[in-house]
C-alpha cells in the first residue's frame, strides 16, 4: 500500500459515507435535519480533503518529508461540527448555553490550529511546544465533554442522555488515537513510517466520520420516535406541515 | 479595454453601489436592517476585492496566465450572504430550519472553494475534476433554492412568496453565467481571452450584487409596508421604540 | 529590550491574563458565562499569536523589515469578540438586532483585513490606499459604538448602561493607539523603530485584552448581582438548576 492508495480509500469511503448517511437518515424534525446536515457536511469536506491529497495537492515539503496540511483544514471544519452535534443533544438545541458551546468549539479549533503550527514548525523544540499547547486545548475539550456537557445531558430524557454518554465516549476514544499516531510518526518520534501514519489516520477518520455518522443517524431517529410518543416534548417539525408520524401517534 | 480597466470599473461600481443601497434602504424593522446589512457588506467586500486586483494584488502566475484568487475570497464571503438573504425571506427569519440554511450555505462555500482548487490546479485533469465537484455543489444549491426553500416560501404571505420566487430566479440565472465564462476562458477551453472573461465577470458581478441589491431594497421595503398594514404579523422594530409607520397604520 | 523580549512579555502576560480572568470570573448566568468565554478566548488566542512571534514564526520579510502578519490573524478573531461583548451588554443578549451586531463585526473584520493588505503591500501608494480603507472601516466601527449601540444601551438598566458607556470609551481609546503607532512605525512614516512599535503594541494589547477583560469580569458580576435583586429581569441560569444567589435574594 502506498500513501496515495490510502488517500483514494479515504476519498471513496468518505464520498460513499456521505451518500449512505443522507440516504438512511430521516429528516422529520429540525433535530434530525440538523444531525443529517452535520454528518453529510463532515463526510463531504473529508472526501474533498482526501481527493486533494490523492491529487498530490495540499501538502508541503518540510525537512525531506511531505507535511499534509490539507488534513488540518479539513479538521478545522469537521471537528467543531462533530462537537456541535454532541452539544445539540446534550443541550436539547444549540441555543441553550451558547457560550459553553462556543467555548468547546473554540478550544477544539485552537487544538487543530496549534497542531497545524506544530506540523509546520521546522525547529523540533517549537514543534514540541506547539504540540503541548495543542494537547492542552485537547484536554480542555475532554474536560467540557465529560464535565458541563455531560451534566447537561443528564438533565435530558433517557434517549438523549444515553446517546450523549455513548457517542461522546466513542468520539473521545477515537480522537485520542490521532495525537498518538502523529507523535509516533515521521514528524515526531519517527517510530512509524509516513504510509503507516496515513493508513492509521485514514482508518480512524473513516470510523470517526462515516461509522460515527451512521450511529448518530440511528440515534437521532430513535430520539424523534420517542418524542412523537410523548406529550411533554413537542418535536419541532421542519416545516409548517405537521410532523409525519408513520402511524406512531394515536 | 484592458483587464485593469475592468477592475477599476468593478471597484467604482461596487463602492457606488454600497453607498446607493445604504442611502435608499429603509431600516425600520429587523427584517429591513438585515437585508440592508447583507447588500452593503456584499458590495463593500466586492469593492475591496476589485481594488486589490486593480492594484495587481490577489493574483498568481499560473502556466503563463494570471489566476485571480481574490475573486474567490470575495465569493466565499458574498455568495453565502446573498443566499442568506433569500433564506431569510423564504423562512421569515433565519432561525427557522437553521440546519437547512446551514446546508445551503455549506454547499455554496464548497462550490466556491473547490472552484478555487480547480483554478489553482496545474494539471488539466485535476482542474477538470475539481470543476466537476464544484458543479455538483452548485447543483445542490440550485436543488435547495427550487426545492425546500421554495416550498417554505410558498407558506409565507403574498409579498414574501413573490419576492422569493422572482429573486431566486434572478440569482440562479446570473450565477449560471460564471461557470460558463470560466469554462470558456483561458483556464478552460481557451475560447475567450482573459480580458473578455474579466469583463463578463465584472458585468455579471455588478448585476448580481448592485442591481440585485437594489431590487431587494425595494422588495424589503414593500414587505414591511404590507406588514404594517396587517394585524396577524407583528413587525419586529429595530429598537424598543415603536416602528415608525409614516402614517400608514391607522 | 529586543523585539523578541516584547513578544515573550506578550506571551506570558496574555497566558497569565487568561488564567486570572478565568479564576476571578463568576459563571452563574448565561450572561456571565458569555463574558468569561469572550475574554478567556481573546487572551488565549493573543498568547498563541505572541508565542508564534517569539518563535520567529508568523512574520514575513518585506522590503528589509519583518512584517508580523500573525498579529492580524489574532486581531481578526479577537477584535470582533471584544465588540461582541459590548454589543451583548448594549442589547441585553446578542439576539436582539442581529443585523446590527453583524454589521459592526463585519466592519471590524474589514478594518483588520484591509490593514493586513496595507502591511503586505510593497508599493507605498497601495499601502496608503489600504490604510485609508482600513481607517474608513474603523470610523464605521466608532460610528456604531457611539451611535446605535449607545442608543440601545441607554434603554437598559443602570448597571448595563454605565458598563457599556465606560467600557466602549476605554476600548475606543485604546484601539485608537494602534493606527497611530503603525502610521509612525517602519512600515509608515518610519519615525519609530520596529522594537518601539512592537513595545507599544504589546502594552496596548495587554491593556485592551487583559486589563479590559478584568474590568468586564467585575462589571459582569455586578450586573448579575443587580439582576438577582430585582424582579423585573429574570437572569437565565447556565443550567436547569436555579441560579445560586449567595444569599443575596430574600
Amino acid at each position: 500500500m502506498t500513501e496515495t492508495t490510502w488517500f483514494w480509500i479515504g476519498t471513496i469511503g468518505m464520498a460513499l459515507g456521505a451518500v449512505v448517511i443522507f440516504a438512511v437518515s430521516k429528516r422529520r424534525t429540525q433535530d434530525e435535519e440538523a444531525h443529517t446536515t452535520v454528518h453529510v457536511v463532515v463526510t463531504v469536506v473529508a472526501a474533498c480533503s482526501y481527493l486533494a491529497m490523492a491529487f498530490g495537492q495540499g501538502g508541503r515539503e518540510l525537512g525531506g518529508r511531505t507535511f499534509w496540511y490539507a488534513r488540518y483544514l479539513d479538521w478545522t471544519i469537521t471537528t467543531p461540527l462533530l462537537l456541535l452535534g454532541l452539544a445539540m443533544t446534550a443541550l436539547h438545541g444549540a441555543h441553550r448555553r451558547p457560550a459553553l458551546v462556543a467555548a468547546v468549539l473554540g478550544a477544539d479549533v485552537l487544538m487543530i490550529v496549534t497542531g497545524l503550527f506544530s506540523g509546520l514548525s521546522d525547529d523540533p523544540t517549537h514543534r514540541f511546544a506547539w504540540f503541548l499547547v495543542s494537547t492542552g486545548a485537547f484536554l480542555a475539550v475532554y474536560a467540557a465533554l465529560f464535565g458541563p456537557l455531560r451534566r447537561e445531558a443528564a438533565l435530558r430524557d433517557d434517549r438523549r442522555r444515553r446517546a450523549y454518554v455513548r457517542n461522546s465516549a466513542i468520539l473521545a476514544g477515537l480522537w485520542g488515537v490521532y495525537p498518538i499516531v502523529v507523535a509516533l510518526g515521521p514528524h515526531g518520534a519517527g517510530v512509524i513510517t509516513a504510509t503507516t501514519e496515513t493508513g492509521w489516520i485514514a482508518v480512524v477518520d473513516l470510523l470517526a466520520k462515516v461509522a460515527y455518522g451512521l450511529v448518530w443517524s440511528r440515534d437521532s431517529s430513535r430520539i424523534t420516535d420517542d418524542d412523537l410518543h410523548r406529550d411533554e416534548i413537542t418535536p419541532v417539525p421542519i416545516s409548517d406541515h405537521p410532523v409525519p408520524t408513520n402511524g406512531q401517534r394515536s
